[in-house]
């Protein structure tokens, strides 16, 4: 056994509760090392009564490392633990101290879950689970309303440069709300709609008011009554990190300097404030002048970006926030933030913007979920990139599944492109098919499934500005063929729970292979998916117990032999098979 | 390079900022297997301008790893970062996604420190790490007003029993403050002092008074005034987790049940309240009917004992809390309490009373300190019980260290022994010298050491309620040698700075042996330690730099021929050296 390879620390990812019954306990060992691991599990005031050995099993594995998993249910919710490791005739226990041939005696030494308090446990709205998402860039995805449109706006459909307008607006969301419908979505995320000087509006000039060439108070409420009709929940984006140049606090502050009743909303380092060798003299967002960063732990500024988030859900019921540069926000912030927004809506969905490991932020007291970066990053790799194999996509995956709560992972906010990044078409240079290889893994896999506007019907885009184009209306001009490919992933992820919230096992991810094949099961029904990641046809053999299996997409079946089902399927097919008898 | 036994994750005790400047980058790898370790840092968006390589040094080891650690200071409060990892001519780099032989190109993949938010900074208050604390079990300490005596009132002296009392009160205290000066003493910590039933005061009835039997709230206000007078802080022990049988709330649950308005005050699970095969129906502290878990999740529960923790502070002056049990109630009430706590009075400690790792506990957002019983038990089980050799107990001290962020080790609550353990002359089976060796420990290690009434003149006394005694005031009762032995120990470790908070480099501490040599450095300033953890003589050969070595505690002089110090220690001896010269 390599011990110094076995890890296990308590709180995190490593023991959590998953409700207010549950804790699951996790343990990492070397892969292919340990045979069979237990949970040494009892309550340390009643140890000898209590005392019991909990198989753990195989959760999910990565490049290195085996993860081990049980879930228990200590009567008096809190627990004592250490666990036994076996490797064939071998055995060894671990304890908080030490690895010991011994057993250990009494719980003195061991790890300790005190108590299961259903406040700490982090409980992700039950809807997210469930949710297609969809990312609207307001100004490009329709114009409804020529009234408001912006001065110097273009015809529809040209160029998107850094500072241009085209006339999107939130009556044009309005109208086009079919198109959503028929796809699917059940979730829209806004980019910002408060009042700002740019496109995009992460400048934001006034956080209580709907930028007027997006529409006003009137139109958002018509637009989320009109979504809420539907079954289609909104969120709206929060840039709390940062302001526009506009923001009036600030431009008192440029104003007035040290004398303006506002220097203490901002970090200002020096005054006259301005940009000295490419730096500005205040904090900003990277070193973006035009976006000085708000001081949060000002009870002032805190308060009043506090009923910001408060009068969008209350006035116009909003489901939900998108946390706009997340991480450079103080924790404390976070906190107050999630017990405002959660008073005005238990059930409305905090999803921070981080790009990288953000166990500090899904312990239950900030976020609900991130945007789940490292996520795309592992797809675009397998499919796009080729950086990775079967095996090493497999090992990334499995990395991300370990390192967060099972109930993060169930509402972990997954896409594959964005405003920030290039479009997934122009990633696949244009191959189709790699498209949808990335995203029937995307709609197979725990967490909720967000498509960027257009990705549906084939719009392209380079890294932004070009990822922000106007989207395309005109019926010949759209791709049927990848709307009814999408509507169709949409509607499986809809009809098999399992897709959503069933444990992932991987059956075929082979070192070196282009073939993935793996399973999706909950309360015993079972999916297997198949991806043919190949410019040829490959072969699957999968071992299973039921006879007949339909592929949900193609309707077409397969007959098992022996206990196993043979699938061909041609350069960059799938299958995503159910047992039909 | 053992990659599997490398381990590092943003934030805890890995990453963390040590003050508003400054962050602590750790990683873990196995012990003596990488020669040089640097840090890869820079601004993410400023990348080539910014990127830098910063040597990390080995800041400690424990049995099957080492900790390297480097403390850097972005100038905009953020950085990006990744590890070169070199073994002899062997290297490889490390990203928050992979090892490579590549040197990563830009900060896209590397692991991330967003921003360094002050109010995120763990800083718990300053002359917490120059204190030395007392703990008085106040029923047993000092009788000094025969007219508040409990009924059935014992002769001091007596053998302690679970139910009896001895009449020990708060002007008891008051009357032999001066003892305590003379020890030089900075802070006690007293257990409970409300109104409750039993000796030890843990089943509160009133958490808004104090127990008749010890005074009233004149009394500790002239207590604490002379206290503060002298230097000298105190903390009260805050029952929160549970209360008494008899607090008014509970009394009213147990005559009313269902109907009672207190009912959410508590967790019941089952009506009428009552035990149930030695199980009561109603969440408890262990098993113990007397003391119903509190509620702390209700938001009138929660208001009612932060009313309590700021009372005490505002009206009486305290300088913080000690909490019970304080593992078992929920982060959500621990965050409001600092919040509370600090406001009333931002120099306030707040001690958390956990057994067991607490890095949940210790980010800044809850505790300062735990009470370090993995410090007693490794200090125990090296001079005590003989379970561990030097290198065993340097080891163990490794492992402590490499758990925490600094702030939360230079202030960690280092106690050998309390109300809840046999008495640290007991334990050592009554042998002085053994006493000695282990408080030397304590008194020359990072972390507050804490002092069990009547230890400094010689008290035993097994497991409680045997460790209770009454404080022996005969002098000639009293162990004076003892007594000289802390006072000195003590003016040592406020004399040398480094003794408190400098840097731990164990010099000798060999499998099998009983030598063990350590230094302490802050700022250039070096003290070295010896302790002689055998029963007879042994020599330390240390190497140094200066000529003439003093002992702080003998004041004998050793000279250093070579740049070796050559110091013969007899049976259980020890030295504290400073350079002379």
């Amino acid at each position: 056994m390599l011990l110094e390879a076995i890890y296990h620390r308590p709180k995190l990812n490593w023991t959590y509760a998953y409700d207010y019954k549950t804790l699951h306990i996790r343990l990492r060992s070397k892969k292919n090392d340990l045979t069979e691991v237990y949970a040494f599990t009892g309550d340390k005031y009643m140890w000898d009564e209590s005392k019991e050995l909990v198989p753990m099993h195989l959760m999910i594995s990565d490049e290195m490392f085996d993860y081990w998993e049980c879930a228990i249910q200590p009567p008096l919710r809190r627990t004592r633990y250490g666990f036994l490791l076996k490797s064939g005739d071998e055995q060894i226990w671990m304890t908080e101290s030490e690895f010991t041939k011994e057993r250990p005696e009494g719980p003195e030494r061991l790890f300790e879950f005190p108590f299961i308090n259903p406040i700490d446990v982090f409980t992700p709205p039950e809807w997210v689970k469930d949710a297609i998402f969809y990312q609207i860039f307001p100004e490009r995805f329709a114009n409804g309303d020529r009234s408001n449109d912006p001065e110097g706006v273009l015809p529809w459909g040209g160029k998107p440069e850094r500072d241009n307008f085209f006339g999107g607006d939130l009556q044009g969301v309005i109208d086009h709300l079919d198109h959503l419908s028929e796809l699917g979505i059940t979730g829209i995320y806004f980019t910002p709609l408060f009042e700002a000087t740019t496109n995009h509006k992460y400048d934001t000039a006034d956080y209580m008011k709907i930028d007027p060439h997006f529409g006003d108070v009137a139109t958002i409420k018509k637009l989320v009554n009109a979504c809420h009709e539907r079954g289609i929940r909104v969120l709206f984006d929060a840039v709390f990190n940062h302001s526009g140049k506009t923001f009036a606090p600030f431009v008192d502050v440029m104003e007035k300097g040290e004398k303006s009743r506002y220097k203490d909303w901002f970090h200002i380092r020096e005054y006259p404030l301005q940009v000295k060798d490419h730096v500005p003299t205040y904090d900003t967002f990277a070193f973006e002048p035009l976006m000085p960063k708000l001081n949060t732990e000002n009870p002032e500024v805190k308060q009043y970006l506090l009923e910001v988030a408060e009068y969008w859900i209350k006035e116009v019921g909003i489901d939900g926030w998108r946390l706009d540069v997340a991480n450079e926000v103080d924790h404390h912030f976070w906190r107050d933030f999630r017990k405002t927004v959660k008073a005005a809506n238990p059930d409305a969905y905090i999803l921070g913007e981080i790009w990288h490991e953000s166990s500090a932020w899904l312990q239950g007291d900030q976020f609900d979920a991130v945007m789940n970066y490292p996520f795309t990053e592992a797809v675009l790799d397998f499919v796009v990139r080729g950086k990775l194999d079967a095996e090493g996509f497999a090992n990334a995956i499995g990395k991300q599944l370990s390192r967060y709560p099972q109930q993060a992972s169930e509402v972990a906010f997954n896409l594959l492109d964005s405003h920030d990044t290039p479009r997934l078409l122009t990633l696949c240079e244009g191959n189709k098919d790699k498209m949808k290889l990335a995203a029937l893994f995307q709609f197979t896999y725990s967490g909720t499934p967000c498509i960027y506007y257009g990705d549906e019907i084939g719009l392209d885009g380079e890294q932004d500005p070009d990822c922000r184009k106007c989207m395309e209306w005109e019926p010949e001009r759209q791709d049927q063929n990848l709307f009814k490919f999408y509507q169709k992933l949409i509607a499986i992820r809809k009809e098999l729970a399992p897709l959503r919230t069933g444990a992932l096992k991987f059956l075929s991810a082979e070192s070196g292979g282009s073939k993935l094949a793996y399973e999706r099961i909950l309360n015993g029904e079972r999916v297997l998916v198949l991806l043919n990641n190949y410019d040829a046809g490959q072969t699957f053999e999968i071992s299973v117990d039921g006879q007949i299996w339909k592929d949900a997409l193609s309707e077409q079946t397969y007959k098992a032999a022996e206990g196993k089902l043979s699938v061909k399927l041609s350069a960059y097919e799938y299958a995503v098979l159910t047992a039909a008898n």
